[in-house]
């Protein structure tokens, strides 16, 4: 079978594994005569499915009882308009750490609907970087601080949680939930639109606490009040099932693996052999991030012309590498390396950036 | 291979040889060396399948150039929303017909808003029929004119398309959308969640004219304005890949089966030998709609008490015929026969509903 090195910032690469079970099962799946596609969301093995899913995800992430995980369609950039219209006001609004594409849309979502504050951004720097805690500038009387975790785009990281005082701490961790243990519990709200990490497009995993969801407001539209996903266990209208269902299949398979712990170690090292192939290149390939922000998700680089970098993109896929041509905003290359890409996939990689430097 | 006749209401049957054809590309989807999970959505031949899935979906409905296809997340429980959002005003509210559960939310959303207005309501009559055209009190100064077209919970369908005067007509399809040759043109807005008829759940199709959808009001967020989709061809951010590419194949599938024309014959005669299995049992079976209202989707009936009526489920899947019972607001039997469903199909549910009734 045809498979190569898929490098996409999502839809990504997916584990092998879980794809051929899901291939193997999809004519009837657990004995119901049935595809998953159309068993009834009602239906008591598809109840399961979802169940054992939200399960898993809080159990890989550590959190107890006081947490709830909602399945919600729309992708993140629905989420960035839900979050200001669910909790902030004009009196308490919602305070942004602005620090690439996806960020900047979320504080765009809420300014427009006048409910923004603008704690920190690295724009002026294309985003090279994260700000430092010393530079984020959160309004005492926020509604809550939000964070874009890992900025795809732009291949930076979060590598430290920041500290809010008694404001609520929300994350977009769309391309690196689920890519490392971390200290989850200091956030009141974390989403991730699952094509990156954690599926195929079509739903996004809101891990919240249950006291910030308990009610929402009246007068917001039914599929925009957490409340409706909370209290109808994500099943007020039918929901995304099929994502869902292979949402659940790489959880099981990340628990498989070893749980975030051993997943980090091989994010890490992947990470590690790429930027290695960056800096030991005497210049040739350049980071766009700083060091010190460097994303283990998402390695973006330029070489020395454009010329230069579309003959690298062509003949990667020659070599089985593909996708990784660079977001449009930034240029250069972007290697997406997310949990489902092997090792091998990195260090193919880096030997393909060695060769092609030697040839150029 | 195990397979039962699926009557569920959606997520529903689907035809068999688009699953087959799913499951065999399902690692490597048109020699990409990828899964169609995997593939990015800006890629060309991802971006290939989602046009020829809109270009089918206009010409099955024999619609032109001045229509646009959009692919929405959320359900149509999210359009409830969206519609009203988009088009109403105080002085310009959406005009209802409330035929059952569905229509009845629809109108709830709008009137949340404050801009609702009631043409009509079955439901003091349980829903048992929709409307006639004389009934309908549509107000002149209306932005629309909002129709649930098939009510899958009580089993009614609308036999006529409305006349609105200058009104634009709208309409919920959801559970029989391109189930039959229509007036589609008489339509402003259509839309359907998908896992009724024509694929997994997880999209919307919204089929509107072109001069609806070209401006939306700039203090809607992103997400929730049409123009954002039909100004992206509906890739602003990432789509329901996965549903839309099995949309795709579901709509090659009708047209390969001869269009809506030879569909509907064979929905037709489905529905002519179930309603026939109720109204030749001698008062045994009740069907809940009135007969000129009743659907042709999904067909409703009681049995003469409850016993029987678990008795009935009972037996039907112990004789492979899954989902007959009906929903809890209607009680007793409901057997969708959607696109998917064969004649067959009908005809062995309508054996054993002879034979069920010689026992009983």
């Amino acid at each position: 079978m045809k498979r190569v090195y898929n490098f996409n910032p999502g839809p990504a690469t997916l584990p092998l594994e879980v794809l051929q079970e899901a291939q193997a099962e999809f004519l009837n799946f657990g004995d119901s005569g049935m595809s998953i596609l159309e068993i009834s969301h009602r239906a008591k093995p598809y109840e399961k499915v979802h169940n054992q899913a939200k399960a898993d995800i809080l159990e890989l992430m550590d959190l107890g009882d006081d947490y709830e995980v909602l399945f919600i369609q729309g992708g993140a950039s629905l989420q960035f308009a839900m979050i200001p219209l669910n909790f902030a006001t004009k009196e308490n609004p919602g305070s942004y750490a602005v620090t690439g594409t996806f960020a900047k849309n979320a504080y765009k979502e809420a300014e427009n609907l006048g409910v923004a504050q603008l704690a920190a951004s690295t724009e002026a720097e294309i985003f090279r970087r994260v700000p430092a805690q010393s530079e984020l500038n959160i309004a005492q009387n926020a509604a809550y601080f939000h964070i874009c975790n890992n900025n795809t785009i732009f291949g930076t990281e979060f590598h430290y949680v920041p500290e809010t005082g008694a404001v609520p701490l929300f994350a977009d961790m769309s391309s690196d939930m689920l890519s490392r243990p971390w200290d989850f519990k200091k956030f009141s709200l974390i989403y991730a639109g699952v094509q990156k990490n954690l599926g195929p497009a079509g739903v996004v995993i809101v891990v919240v606490k249950k006291s910030l969801v308990e009610k929402s407001l009246p007068t917001l539209p039914t599929m925009l009040r957490y409340d409706t996903f909370y209290k109808k266990n994500s099943l007020y209208n039918t929901p995304p099932a099929f994502s869902i269902y292979m949402v659940g299949k790489v959880v099981a398979w990340l628990k498989a693996q070893g749980g975030l712990a051993e997943i980090a170690k091989r994010n890490a090292r992947k990470a590690e052999i790429l930027y290695a192939a960056i800096d030991e290149s005497e210049g040739f390939y350049t980071g766009h991030a700083e060091k010190n922000s460097r994303s283990l998700m998402n390695v973006t680089f330029r070489l020395p012309n454009e010329e230069l970098e579309k003959k690298f993109v062509a003949e990667a896929l020659e070599n089985n590498l593909s996708g990784v041509k660079g977001h449009r905003s930034v240029g250069g290359m972007r290697a997406s390396i997310y949990n489902a890409m092997p090792i091998e996939g990195a260090e193919i990689l880096a030997e393909f950036m060695k060769k092609f430097r030697r040839n150029a």
